[in-house]
């Protein structure tokens, strides 16, 4: 179990899932504590049973499904309603039954929110904080309490407010976190409020939402304030802009505050727990995350490439592997050949002075005629084979011709169906497919094609297709680039085309698609 | 022109660039450059003249193409190179010819770059420095520093760090922004930094990476110590993590720190200037940026609904109203129906609220399927007239089919054939056009079929065509979005298409694009 001297807390599971578009069955919440518990936070909020009955199961799944090795659970809830006993209260019973080590009950420390949303007097809520914490404190159960809307309580009537937190410190609460609900404050106005509540001699901690961009630095700004107990969620999730992304929180404190809040191993795997949850929760994972995105530790500029070579740490704020991930070189036209060489290395090529000025030329070239290479790495290695072959070079299939047909017909029929005439193993094969759109068509019918040589092509498949236009001032002289993520059973990768033509664009995006996805099949052309 | 006293500076069009996956064309910088300063900045920074061609030519179209109100352009560029005179580097010659007012000029401030990176003398890049900025001063622009990974160097050596500042303030750089260039600073620690730097009375800028997730709270920590000239990127973008995202930063110093930075009526109008800013960038809008993001208000409201009824103040950090922006706003609902009504009136039709009701629905519908009428004016008038119309709506030609083929050659040859078949006037017409693509094509092919009846259609031309494949919501596939801007002798109008075959999606726009043209040219359907 983690040292309870500081805590991390992780609502993912609650307040995180109140983010729009995130929808979490009771098995994805399993799967996710059990991501969360491998990164070593010290207690997952798993939800509110009693209130929603997804969240009951959840809890009483976890019992046999749940074998945690860091983390405690903790189920969320409301303190009793105004007027009843703590112990008559179902929802205080199914807090009761959850389960749970730890209950985190949620609290009304504005005075204004006491009166118009809860319709009780000020002094009922605090019998209600004081009831049901004792209550459950006999019981067994360890409680935390969630002061909701602090902040802007403290500016509303700051004596009721530590009031609050006073009541609930004596009846036995060992945590009180102050949460920014609603999201707007900045760093500086939430350290000193955060003072005045560490002054009360309550154990302070927070929850901060992300809506002045500073959900992070205020969580932060209220450690050095004296909070102990931080709660956030995984990659930022939550309701509107989001709660603290818990994982920066994590790498700020640990890497650059000299906290030891989880395993060194725990978070050199960060960058890949954070991508597992994304699979999980099925939202896109954000590139530009600070410590784990897939950009996060990615560099365009060609300026500083040569000195990255010298000394990357000149150029990194942190060792990437301290959080597992990775720096990356992105091949762009601001990049000389010092990132080419680094490009090639990282992929297992040692490139001579003479091929790589040769590929830089290259490189140069084709992106000023629009193509694109840091996000198309399979065309950026391809193009690296061909240059390393030179006139040794080879190609898996050749093409003699292909052609598209879109068409909507008299009784409003959409069809589009595509057809190739290409050349492999000494074969001439023709090909037709049909699909939902030309492109697709055209996917269609050349792997259904090569598929009768090549069989492992049958687990290639289009995932994305990015179509861009580039100068658009007249129709007619516009290029379409067009980016292709390809996968199949061990990964992905992208591909890029470029003409004024949409379809032959795509068809050259899609020409290299399939040549890597044979390439890592371990075919060498021939 | 703004107020000199305190600088918002952009830096979108360079540093923001960065960003992998940035690809901007000059058209697209212009365009932003519009945008940004309809919000207000202060300072555009518009790239680098002389090291890029493609900026070379942004700040020579700039010239004759860009009106700007509010804002500066500044070009920016290194100090000269080692050992040669500021007068005679063609790098610096070219920021001069530039023609913007202002010069940013980035320089090392961290002796370990200058020795490594640079491979001179600290003493020679002070030279480097003071003979730049004066030369440049000389001229007649006006000079700003970028002390390149100055907080690392301050680290590193403080003293040569504070040095650099004193002798670009010496040689007449009127601010000096310090950049976390690596974005490894936490706000407590860069605002002692900045606190020191201000002590040596030069004006102070500040420029943060978001490595750290803390990339606004630096701003603001910067600004309370001293800083009076802010940088950022529109929508945070830029290299790794991003950049301060400059739209945050405006938002948190104006309504929270009684900052008097942008007009009141564009902070208002902040987040529409967002989203169009991603329709040029092509980077999906971050539904949960703060302030601007669709999910920024947006609450799962639940437990609170009633009270938010009661006073929505209790659960907003601010008014939404104030950037632009709504509570509860869904994907669908840019089109309240006081914006529909108002967007009616503008265009010279005062709706009934049924027909208004009745057009918010099927603007809310087509949305929900991708369709978005920001961007395509013409379409949503079309709709409109539909609306109003009813069953008595009329089209100017009905069609009855279509064909495209797309096709290479046994001989390499492309060819982009289509053919439609359409009804007007009591004429059924079959017409075929060739193109360069298979929409430039369709493009001809319909507007050589119906010139015969309607000679104005010879002066309308397609003059952009943008894609954005969308992701797929509620478990359907994804779509394609096209978009497409018309022209006449007179004025542009855009219209839209959504579909899964992308060439039906472009069908519908150019539909009614040419639909849209004939009702310019006072054709009444009928």
């Amino acid at each position: 179990m983690a040292d309870d001297r500081f805590h991390v807390y992780d609502t993912t599971l609650r307040d995180g899932a109140q983010q729009e578009g995130l929808n979490l069955t009771v098995v994805d919440k399993l799967a996710i504590a059990r991501h969360l518990d491998g990164l070593g936070v010290g207690f997952i909020e798993g939800g509110w049973p009693g209130a929603n009955p997804k969240d009951t199961e959840f809890f009483r799944r976890a019992r046999t499904e749940l074998d945690l090795k860091h983390a405690q659970l903790a189920a969320f809830g409301a303190t009793r309603r105004a007027g009843v006993k703590a112990a008559d209260d179902p929802l205080v019973a199914a807090l009761r039954e959850s389960g749970a080590p730890v209950v985190t009950l949620v609290a009304k420390s504005h005075d204004r929110h006491v009166e118009l949303a809860l319709r009780t007097t000020l002094q009922e809520n605090l019998a209600m904080i004081r009831d049901t914490v004792s209550h459950l404190r006999a019981e067994g159960q360890r409680v935390f309490l969630d002061a909701e809307h602090f902040f802007d309580g403290y500016k509303s009537n700051p004596a009721y407010a530590l009031e609050v937190l006073r009541t609930a410190a004596e009846a036995g609460a060992s945590v009180i976190a102050l949460c920014d609900t609603n999201g707007g404050m900045l760093p500086d106005e939430l350290a000193e409020v955060v003072a005045a509540a560490v002054e009360t001699s309550a154990r302070i901690g927070i929850h901060c939402h992300d809506d002045t961009g500073c959900a992070v630095a205020n969580t932060l700004a209220a450690v050095k304030a004296g909070a102990t107990h931080v709660q956030g969620c995984a990659n930022g999730y939550g309701e509107r802009s989001g709660n603290a992304n818990l994982f920066t929180v994590i790498a700020n404190l640990q890497l650059k505050r000299g906290f030891d809040l989880v395993p060194r191993e725990a978070l050199a795997d960060m960058t890949r727990i954070a991508h597992a949850i994304t699979e999980v929760t099925n939202v896109t994972p954000n590139s530009h995350a600070p410590y784990v995105g897939v950009s996060a530790f990615a560099h365009k500029a060609g300026l500083h490439a040569s000195a990255i070579k010298v000394d990357p740490n000149l150029y990194q704020h942190i060792d990437p592997a301290q959080v597992g991930n990775d720096m990356r070189m992105l091949v762009s036209d601001m990049a000389g050949r010092a990132s080419v060489e680094l490009k090639g290395r990282e992929l297992g090529y040692d490139l001579s002075p003479d091929t790589s000025r040769v590929l830089v030329d290259r490189v140069k070239e084709l992106e000023s005629k629009g193509y694109t290479f840091e996000a198309a790495d399979a065309s950026f290695e391809l193009l690296l084979r061909d240059t390393v072959a030179g006139d040794r070079k080879r190609r898996h299939f050749e093409v003699e011709s292909w052609r598209v047909i879109v068409e909507r017909t008299r009784d409003g029929e959409l069809v589009s169906e595509a057809t190739v005439k290409l050349h492999a193993k000494g074969e001439r094969i023709v090909s037709t497919g049909e699909g939902n759109g030309p492109v697709n068509a055209l996917d269609k019918a050349v792997r259904l094609g090569l598929e009768k040589l090549y069989p492992e092509l049958a687990s290639v498949e289009l995932i994305d297709f990015k179509v861009r236009i580039l100068e658009g001032t007249h129709g007619t002289d516009a290029v379409t680039r067009v980016l292709i993520t390809s996968s199949d059973e061990t990964g992905e990768w992208a591909t890029v085309g470029v003409d004024e033509n949409i379809i032959e664009a795509s068809w050259q995006a899609l020409d290299q698609a399939v040549t890597y996805g044979l390439l890592r099949a371990g075919h060498i052309a021939d």
